[in-house]
């Protein structure tokens, strides 16, 4: 399965495009490439109006051209699809493919992901130009992968759109609008509707009160981009194209569930711009590595760093340059991660537009004596020393579920907390608590198989979609164990609340009802005490109350009239066991608890020794081989031998202090 | 006079058209209300879809089978007519029904209260409804008032109301533009109209800088809302409806002037959504008595509290849980202000839409243990306990005005402090002196009487309307106490400036002239001392600086170069006195000069003893009898033992101490 | 050259018509005004509405009665074209002269301004009305000057502004589409442009990310208000009129280049605003200085404060009265600067309407025993005192250059700082280096002259226009003292990236290149350490590294990986000096370097004494003669005895201490 490369990929996006009219610039481009390792580009991402200038006239020979100087010099290809951004004649002469938004105005040409997923003329003319291309290059050498348009996102609620999402609900719901009515419980304010052509798209003219509306159209928009990229991919192999393709996925994007993204994808690619310095590096790491963990648990196989930022960005609110030997580190994290490849955008600056000032290989400067062009070169050098593991997997015994379309139902919901329930930070303190010990750790969401784990946690799983009670309920029968807080199992995938007690369908394997839950204002907290010992901490947010039935309390609350009462607890089911944790505590809870739990799972630890803080570790197997990544992401020198208990020394040196932002692979 | 129920009402907001394929919870519903002690609900608010499912083709039966079963159950029914929320069909067949924004963008069929109070089909299609449930059920013994719509508001910018704008103001000019521009100085920027159709609503797309029109605007809007309500009324009496009607108002709100809306209405009811535990109850408490109090003195009789939450609600930022005790107690406050009443949104919580989390007597669970239950029915028991206070009233010997049109005109007006001139909060300050010393408050508006007041309080009455200083003038000559504080009396009813000095008309009464006004930047304070004695209180926000000619200096500012200057003075005038407080002082600067002119103005108080902090005495006036409600709004206990003198303890104890959150209530 | 007035002009904006209803108060003003010293009025500025009432009918009977009644009186006139403002009738028969916004939404008559400086109908219509006024009142000898409008600004994005925009582009860029693309790098993005017909201007809606293009529209933007006053002048012309015109500029107005509008008036003139007393008032003198200084250095002679508020202004967040002294102080400000005038906005305030708090010399009290009254009456004394310094220039040996075109890119650009680079800022630090040692300072563009100063700084020059390279050289080569901030020279005039190195064109006058450029988040800071002496300054913000060649460093960085590396070095050149600024210094940086730069440039200063906090030191030369204003801005006596060195005391009194907000004005 999966895609592999004969190297590890190292490179970026590259747009000559830009600078046909300088040729010594792109020969110089070349010779700066190659002397810093790099051995793949992306071409032609935003390149339509320059290979279709005008309507069905095609120039592809200046591409051609440079497919093979940089075949010549050993630069390799992932050729893009240029739907990312259309030439003018296309949205004069069609107006159709611009996007409307959620106030039903249409835009006007400019930016680029300006595109309606639904207009007919923009999939043909779409279609059109991949099969051209595929045609003309799918078969050269120099070409890898397909680079699927860039960054898939946003939404159209034109007429064509509003059509197409009604014969979406027509098919989900069987074309029955009294199903509709029930499942969206629209007698809520009298919004039954009469027939399907009465729904429209949600809008703040509108309608935005009926949740079960809300999360059908935001399936639907997510549903929609994948079917177009779908399409893509589609005109590429009926052109007789045969290479793998991919598309650019996003930090924590909305907007689409990658799950079924990554269904029509080859391999999973994303691009990976975190905003280091701006506080500790540390955290930023660990928000940063999950980030890695989510793209690769989509398919559980290594992925594609598509993008990455060699130098300062300029679209953030504040760009600030990267400390030395940050460049190498993060880069080393994303393979530590499972990524078999590290690119950039973009190779060189262009000369005006909006990303004129984002960090690149090549400086407007354009010599070599450039910090960022000699750290990038390093880079190179570090691929090529480390290439061996690449095609090795990362492995993981727990798992932290992350679900897109529990994220849509918890944050449109009005309940406890309208002003921040904190999804993705209840994910966040599960994860950190796991990787804080060294363990890998798989991010599925609910539709996932949990088979294989030892531990699996759920946080503020709101809403529990079909047939996930079954699973959870057989994996703990079977001896796994399972973790679930708060404001969780209260609404079915529409929506809708459970009846007769939460969590819904799981009470008997929590051993308890959740009864209550309660909003904390911001600066309120709450403690959780240990019924054993006296240790407690704080929690902050949402504080669920609990009635036990065969649950034992292992922490209740320290104040208010709750005080008293079960925080966290813990039920014997089948073979396993099941925890739950009533409020959002501070990350140390996490960490403390979790040791516990894990020692108790049987879970078992790369290195064995205590890991100091901003010491991550990470590991990939490959055959009868593991890779033990350490990195120091501390931006002072850390005191810590790694046991190498027979393990050789891949990359870096363990000298018993690990320079600020340094990495040591060992390899067993 | 005065609509009288047999009991205090107790329920709340029933929906059973959500639950119409449930039967079984039907049942449930009943046998869970009469335990909780629940005697009527409000029925068929947003049933609208359900009751006419096609134009003209009505389905009545399930209502009056609901109805038919509640009644056998003792329940009874306030019976809504269901204009707040409109089927599909009427959107779709007749598109004007549906509100235009103030930038000129007509809605799309949506959320609910989306709809023109001018279109004559609109109204149409609601007299025929309403006509035809006054026919089916107004004989109904069950039904004991009509439900009026649901919480009236906003405003509409459609064709249809710009030209019954200009219809409006024609009557309000006798059809003379000449004067129009007269009254709105529209010289000013040669905004001169030529003729009425050049007049448009303002919207930021056109005109906002005649304050003239922006308040006639205003005006009209809620004009048109209370001849809407009027009109739904109508239709119930022409078609021989005879029980009285009312409709559900709400806290502080803005866009309708309730004391119009009053006039058209049998009773007055509100909805009360206190943000309780957001800070200390105390505050909270005061706050919301006030709002109560408003309510209370529109008609000067005992009015409905139509709806309140008796868990968390869903709306807000942040859902907290109520703490023991708290329901109850404001429960009963809402009673010791006047309410003949305590009702809830809901009966029972929706499974799905904008408001399935609010809080409601029976939970998604829908059993007798919750907390909540246990509490509502515990509230049903006091009500029924303490049934004989029914249909007493409250008297009060002081009042604060609190003006709608002084309110839209203050807080328009481009003035000294465009960052908030805090009208609300200068009324709650003088509102608050007065509580905390028991006495009951009423807030009429500048058309209510003044007699009978012992003193009258006018804070930040920037606008005199017509006849307003007259009624001061003889308040003052025949023995009132009249309190005018800075930015009084600077514009007439249309909002132009008085010419000659301000307070206008009122300078003699007064015995100065305001002469300048000092806008204070957030964090700025200034001092106000006592011209007798060494106390001083901090001002903030507004000092207005005057010119005094026979009132006498009481306190003086205490700094910057209008120190010493008079920041409060006394004026004799007739038989009376006229304070004027200059400053936006603390509000112990309103306890202790107020407690002063209380004792000098010999107004009684219910309790002649000191009242504690958190502790709110009010009092209720039967034939004979006075009834004395105390209330511990304090989270903690409350040392307190209220003077007998005599009277009986209805409901509570007496010990010493109040629990937190209780309520004594005495008989005299 | 220059309009010269036969004395210091005082008064204000005058507005009758508001008040022809009311002749009592007309005749009562002029008796007020008399008194007051006032000598001239602006007259007419929204008066369209009065003076064409219907198309076509003209009514200046009203106007000349008031003229002549002005004059017998010794008042003159600056008498205003009306287009500020339109009548009803000609947007309701011609709407397309209301303007649309940038979401392409056409405004609805209101507010003011609110007009296309496209429309040929308006431009003719205004035409009509200037000629008509000329004929009627230039030749009376009670009008000395046209005030052209009012306060200009704006745009409009209606199909006539797009077409006109495109009919510029094509002026500027020789009907060459493809140059169009070149300068606007639209190969990114695939934005090219087929023709001229598919550019639209820059819209949320539709294109944000082309600099050059975003650049390109602000400069039509600019041109056609400049062009529109051209027109406004050339119909009073056509009409025979002969006095001399101008319109009123404002503070640090964004909209329109104001060098490109100075050179179509005869004299500059602007209305000054400060929020005097919202923190200390030293520095909004220093900030409010540097405006004048703008404004002043546009034509390099004196121009005139055609506004400025005697009271509290009522559009501010908040409206603070002025403490006694501060509107003499700040009227002779404006006098020190170069202004010939001291006028208000308002001579009375109006009844109704946007502005009828505002300011006034007479209140809607009326009489003259207002504060504010009797205030102004003393400053139009002081102006009669001193009437012998009209006239008399403004001279500078240094100058800032702050530069329109720059502010667009440099706000624009996505850089190292999106959330703030602060380049007024910037250019402020320079500013108050040089004052506070009584320096007078221009403040001329990039394309104004640098011969004849000694110091010229170029704060944050990110973009160099055409030529400015070449400028900076030859006034280098001359023996002048240059000094360049970081982050300068980094673009081209459209807005491309400089190519092979930066400053683009400098790096051999400066002795160095620019590497990296490191934003810092809010809170973060670095330090400059002095190379000799151990003196260090706080810096923010920015911090630009440098490699350098021939430069000698003056300050090192403190921290950060690139402690030690150069922070600000200077470069011999020619006969002169090149100073580096790498990093956004704290102020008293630049104070202590610039005294000493100051001193090496043998820069002469009026005073040689020390200068204390809060007091300003401004010359103007006349003929042989040398006026010093010494002024003090601090709210405290400040002690000071300026040396008198021969002088005679005009104004003031020399005592060794200075009153809060006091002046003397020394005569050499």
């Amino acid at each position: 399965m999966g895609v592999k490369f004969d190297r590890l990929v190292y490179g970026g996006d590259y747009n000559p495009d830009q600078w046909l009219e300088y040729p010594d610039i792109l020969e110089e481009d070349i010779r700066l490439m190659k002397k810093a390792h790099v051995n793949t580009v992306s071409l032609g991402i935003f390149a339509w109006a320059k290979l279709e200038p005008q309507e069905g006239v095609y120039d592809f020979d200046w591409m051609e051209e440079i497919i093979n100087r940089l075949y010549e010099n050993g630069i390799s290809v992932f050729l893009a699809t240029p739907s990312g951004a259309r030439p003018h004649w296309l949205a004069d002469r069609y107006p159709e493919v611009l996007r409307v938004n959620e106030m039903r105005q249409r835009n006007i040409f400019g930016q680029r992901h300006n595109h309606c997923y639904t207009s007919p003329i923009y999939r043909q003319k779409v279609r059109q130009i991949n099969m051209k291309l595929a045609e003309r290059f799918d078969h050269h050498p120099g070409v890898l992968m397909w680079h699927i348009s860039n960054e898939y996102g946003g939404e159209c609620h034109c007429p064509l759109c509003q059509s197409a999402f009604r014969s979406w609900l027509k098919k989900r719901y069987n074309n029955d609008i009294k199903e509709v009515n029930r499942k969206w419980n629209t007698a809520f304010w009298s919004h039954d509707y009469q027939n399907f052509d009465q729904i429209e798209s949600p809008t703040p003219l509108g309608e935005t009160s009926i949740h079960g509306l809300v999360l059908d159209w935001k399936r639907f928009v997510s549903h929609q981009s994948v079917d177009f990229c779908k399409a893509e991919i589609q005109a590429l192999r009926d052109a007789g194209g045969t290479k793998p393709a991919t598309t650019n996925l996003m930090y924590n994007f909305p907007t689409i569930n990658y799950h079924e993204m990554a269904k029509v994808l080859d391999v999973v690619s994303w691009d990976n711009y975190p905003q280091w310095h701006k506080g500790p590096e540390r955290l930023i790491a660990m928000d940063n590595g999950m980030q890695h963990d989510i793209m690769r648990t989509l398919k559980k196989e290594p992925f594609i760093l598509m993008e990455s930022c060699p130098g300062p960005t300029n679209w953030q609110s504040v760009s600030k340059l990267k400390r030395p030997g940050m460049l190498e580190t993060a880069s080393l994290q994303a393979v530590a991660h499972g990524s078999d490849s590290v690119m950039y955008f973009q190779i060189r600056k262009g000369r005006g537009g909006f990303e004129k000032f984002h960090g690149a290989l090549i400086d407007h400067y354009g010599k070599e004596d450039e910090r960022t062009y000699q750290e990038c070169k390093e880079v190179g050098a570090d691929l090529e020393q480390i290439d061996e593991l690449k095609h090795s997997n990362v492995k993981a015994d727990v798992a932290v579920i992350y679900d897109w379309e529990n994220r849509w139902a918890v944050e449109e919901a009005q309940g406890p907390r309208n002003k921040g329930v904190f999804y993705k930070e209840a994910v966040e303190k599960s994860y950190y608590a796991f990787r804080k010990q060294g363990l890998n750790v798989d991010l599925p969401d609910m539709t996932q198989d949990l088979d294989g784990y030892k531990i699996v946690v759920a946080p503020m799983l709101y809403m529990f979609r079909a047939g996930f009670e079954d699973k959870v309920r057989k994996f703990v029968e079977n001896g796994g164990t399972f973790i679930l807080t708060y404001w969780s199992g209260v609404v079915d995938e529409n929506d809708l609340c459970v009846l007769g007690g939460t969590p819904g369908g799981l009470m008997d394997v929590m051993g308890l009802r959740s009864t209550e839950i309660d909003g904390l204002y911001d600066g309120e907290s709450n403690t959780v005490k240990a019924v054993v010992g006296d240790v407690a901490y704080k929690c902050e947010h949402l504080c669920q109350l609990v009635d036990v039935k065969t649950a034992e309390p292992l922490f209740v609350y320290g104040e208010d009239f709750y005080a008293g009462t079960p925080a966290m607890t813990v039920n014997e089911f089948g073979k396993g066991k099941a925890y739950y944790v009533c409020a959002d505590s501070e990350q140390k809870f996490y960490d403390d608890v979790y040791a516990e739990i894990v020692a108790k799972a049987g879970v078992e630890k790369p290195l064995k020794q205590h890991i100091p803080e901003g010491i991550e570790v990470s590991t990939r197997q490959g055959e009868n081989v593991e890779y033990v990544f350490i990195q120091n992401f501390n931006k002072v020198p850390t005191a810590f031998t790694p046991e190498l208990d027979g393990a050789e020394v891949l990359f870096g040196e363990v000298t018993g202090e690990m320079k600020p932002f340094s990495t040591i692979i060992l390899k067993k």
